[in-house]
């Protein structure tokens, strides 16, 4: 499995890209949309809470969440109850060098899985009460019309990012842009809370090149064992992503540039997604390492984002912890988590869930005649 | 409410103690049911989790609790369908002398909180599917017949443990029986998995007094601000707990004399709970601080408990750090909560059945037709 294939095949396969004009105007507009929340919002989120049954911040975070869904929502009395989280499948062209312990016939594999209701997200959206949406944006795989697959191919695969870009700027925005749709999609069906997840063999390759380029940090620094690798894999992968970086000199000031050139459709697909939840006022939950290089992506494009992610967990992937400290998101669990998917998102949405009952459900101490604290201690 | 009443209204109203011969009798009985679980269980629902369509172990704390729910009921296919929370609540002597934010009157408030479902662990143990059981062990307070408490009362709140010994060793021992029995009661009702919490204005005080004594670490690193002390305040709740300690002098090395001369109704209930559901065989979780102390309690009783246990979350208040050290516990959750009432133990139960959930239902890679990981890579 070292040895290195030529890409003609791919390329070949591959739909010819082209630079679209209007990508830029695309792109212009969906950040018109996005506004900062209103922190003002906090304070009459934190009012509620306050009058609850409770010593004054004694749910912590919990509390956290559902001032967060307030503010996000701009609704005073929010409700979580149509939840789903989106699992977006692609390939990458660089598994031809090696960087994974998996091969890569695994990702349409896996797609069957989650359409069968077998796979580890499948088992905790369902503990959650969420839908899962398997989204098909770039898997090298020819699926036909099958059942329950939402089909948004842009890419049969990325091109090897170690001998040229990984995907055409065209490609890139155009990935953006299935999120962004689906994102829209949704919430006009009335769900009120998104979660990310992923599914690429190959996948934690590019999500480390785009941390080392976004986050100016080293790429030993931001890359980890993906599915399993040894020693010898890992210093395999390290070369391959510093050899991508050199060669496609993705521009680090060009969040799109960086998603085509070293990045993968899935990433691509979850970034706009986060991009069209802000613009919906959706709350989006960002899963694990492969979902917070999408969420980096979404970030760069339009800062304001932030306002709308929740970091559903530490990954044990520890480039994910650079692309965290420049966004100042802290994750809701930390179980060493490290299968993607949306696990972690779908594991977090029942915590943030919780606050938001706790905000909705508790009863104030008026209602429950329970005395307040004691003036002067 | 700096002044120190006198306890003579306290000493009357007591339930006389006497010591009860058949005391160390009945705690070497459950000693002797209580066995650590068998190691060769893990391995068994490793082996399980193993051939599930994930990478091996990445999915981290979810693998360990099914691993530990498998080895704690011996149930290779275990299922939590039947779920409760248990919320000891108990008055504290020690609360005339200003340890607490809040008015000793808050202690039965909350009980009728709880009754009528409006508290934070009526909501999350909604939100987890659990019963709530609300066990009157010690409130200063006649309730009479109130339906829906379960009534266990053995005394109308502990003494000041300033001025002498909270409970008599019999007191003490009955409270532990309270809890050993109710396990007994609900693991014959085929529940499966227990939660832990309390209710008790100025408990704080006694759990921070516990941690000191069992783990000999000084009062100062132990105590913190409970429901929301300012800093005279907890200069004052230290001195009282030093000064408790040096009157009473209980003895390290025997748990019930610490839970009997600076412990409580409530803490001595958990401590029979945990006891009582390690002998049942049902895995229990730990709250915060309180419950710790409790757990503490009944890990220097009989060491096994620990297998037994879950710690649901690192607590805000510092002395909960050094008993989960002692017992090698590491929580589920890191929320900064500090409310009590068992709501940190609804949370970790989401998180726990998401773990056996994943056991049960996941694919295999042969169900799947998933490929495995590669050799050597």
């Amino acid at each position: 499995m070292n040895s290195v294939k030529g890409d003609i095949n791919d390329i070949k396969k591959r739909t010819a890209g082209k630079e679209t004009a209007s990508g830029a105007q695309a792109f212009s507009d969906i950040r018109s949309r996005i506004q900062p929340v209103q922190s003002s919002l906090y304070d009459v989120a934190q009012k509620r809470l306050d009058s609850l049954t409770k010593p004054l911040g004694s749910l912590g975070r919990l509390e956290e969440f559902a001032r967060r869904i307030v503010a996000i929502t701009g609704d005073t009395m929010p409700m979580l109850d149509k939840k789903v989280i989106f699992t977006f499948a692609g390939d990458h062209g660089v598994t031809a060098d090696g960087v994974s312990a998996f091969p890569k016939e695994v990702t349409p594999q896996m797609v069957f899985n989650f359409l069968r209701g077998g796979a580890g997200i499948n088992v905790l959206a369902r503990h959650a009460g969420a839908e899962v949406v398997v989204v098909d944006i770039g898997v090298d795989h020819d699926f036909g019309d099958t059942p329950g697959l939402m089909s948004r191919k842009v890419v049969h695969g990325t091109k090897n990012m170690r001998i040229g870009p990984a995907m055409t700027r065209a490609e890139a925005e155009q990935c953006l842009q299935v999120g962004i749709d689906l994102a829209r999609e949704y919430a006009k069906k009335g769900y009120r809370i998104f979660g990310t997840g992923d599914m690429g063999i190959g996948n934690t390759t590019p999500s480390s090149a785009i941390a080392s380029v976004l986050t100016s940090t080293p790429v030993k620094n931001v890359t980890g064992r993906g599915t399993g690798i040894d020693d010898a894999g890992l210093q395999r992968k390290i070369a391959v992503i510093e050899e991508s970086i050199a060669l496609n000199r993705p521009d680090s000031k060009d969040p799109i540039d960086v998603l085509a050139k070293v990045g993968g459709a899935e990433i691509g697909g979850i970034a706009g997604l986060i991009l069209g939840a802000a613009a919906e006022r959706i709350p989006v939950i960002i899963d694990g390492f492969i979902s917070t290089a999408g969420a980096m992506i979404a970030y760069e494009i339009e800062p304001a984002t932030v306002d709308y992610m929740f970091s559903a967990h530490f990954s044990v992937e520890q480039g994910q912890r650079a692309m965290l400290g420049k966004m100042g998101l802290v994750p809701i669990l930390d179980f060493s988590l490290r299968l993607g998917e949306g696990t972690g998102a779908a594991l977090a949405m029942q915590m943030i869930e919780a606050g938001v009952k706790i905000y909705r459900e508790m009863a104030t101490f008026g209602e429950a005649g329970v005395s307040e604290k004691e003036a002067g201690s």
